[in-house]
């Protein structure tokens, strides 16, 4: 790139190692970055190094958060009998859009891969065991609908259900205004599987 | 955003801001910073500030660099009696790509648009207009082929033409490897119509 200056360049190669990032949408970020108002560049670098500096896994549900605790598990309204199983942070948000679910989340940071080689102590499980320990109603497992995903639940039921705990999955099918003619023969299988009585 | 903390929902307010980036990209990222390491992390936000703090204008051909003049204008072994003029940087780069071309640039940083209020007063014209006062044979428009790129095209023609400096414009017509059936009729016509013999 010895088109663009030093610092230029510098700035597009560290932009474009980001994940979704190309060669082209880092230039566009780049000039953007370099018009925009100092104060507000600083601000965007500031909320970096900060997030990087002070974020760490909640003492309870392992999520990412920049107290000991994370929202959710210091709020005494929610539900703390009820323990959602999520892969990851981003899934716990959005099951959280939905405003519906009033328990509280267990985040694996990950999933059981023996593909990637990713077993249960390289995710967030014996965390999750240990809350088992205080008063625990019911844990839903919310990973996702992958073989992955599926793999972690599977393992997950098997760890607790001789504990007597109730153990659910949640439900997988056609998405709400999911056309069949588009969707793949697995999920309509798994939907026709899935069929409840009406 | 009550279910991410503080720190992780302003990285994410933070990047969702950039363009192109929209709230599940800036979620995805934020994730990411905040597992890469501390040092790349601080890397990353120091070449934002720094590229902010540091990069001009070139001094000659109004390009963005962190020195008085572009890697390209202080160059000795290219042809600096050839001037291509073009909308923004990375319409510079695109065209450095080639590794075909000699000449010089010259980077106007938008183009007239009366729909958008933007004249010819608001790119840097003048500063086209000096540099005519040095040695220069040709002027070669490389502006968009879009209606703002063609009304400055024309602009900038009439402007130079009683200089008597030859001013010419790149080739607009079917894209190599461009279907025809797929390109627009507008395309279409400007091909048939810059058609050469052969």
């Amino acid at each position: 790139m010895e088109y663009y200056s030093n610092a230029i360049s510098q700035l597009i190669q560290q932009l474009s190692r980001l994940p979704g990032i190309g060669q082209k949408s880092a230039q566009r970020l780049a000039f953007h970055i370099i018009n925009m108002p100092q104060e507000q560049v600083e601000k965007l670098a500031a909320s970096m190094t900060g997030a990087r500096a002070n974020v760490r896994y909640c003492k309870c549900c392992q999520t990412l958060t920049d107290q000991e605790l994370c929202p959710i598990c210091s709020n005494p309204r929610r539900d703390h009998s009820v323990i959602m199983v999520v892969e990851n942070p981003r899934d716990m948000a959005a099951y959280e859009k939905t405003g519906k679910f009033e328990g509280v989340y267990h985040v694996l940071h990950g999933a059981i891969s023996p593909m990637m080689g990713i077993g249960p102590d390289d995710i967030r499980l014996k965390e999750l065991m240990q809350r088992l320990q205080s008063d625990v109603s019911e844990v839903i497992i919310a990973t996702n609908s992958s073989l992955e995903g599926e793999t972690t639940a599977m393992y997950i039921s098997r760890l607790i259900k001789p504990t007597g705990i109730k153990v659910s999955r949640i439900a997988s099918g056609v998405p709400v205004g999911g056309d069949l003619e588009y969707i793949d023969e697995v999920t309509l299988l798994r939907a026709l599987e899935g069929r409840v009585d009406l």
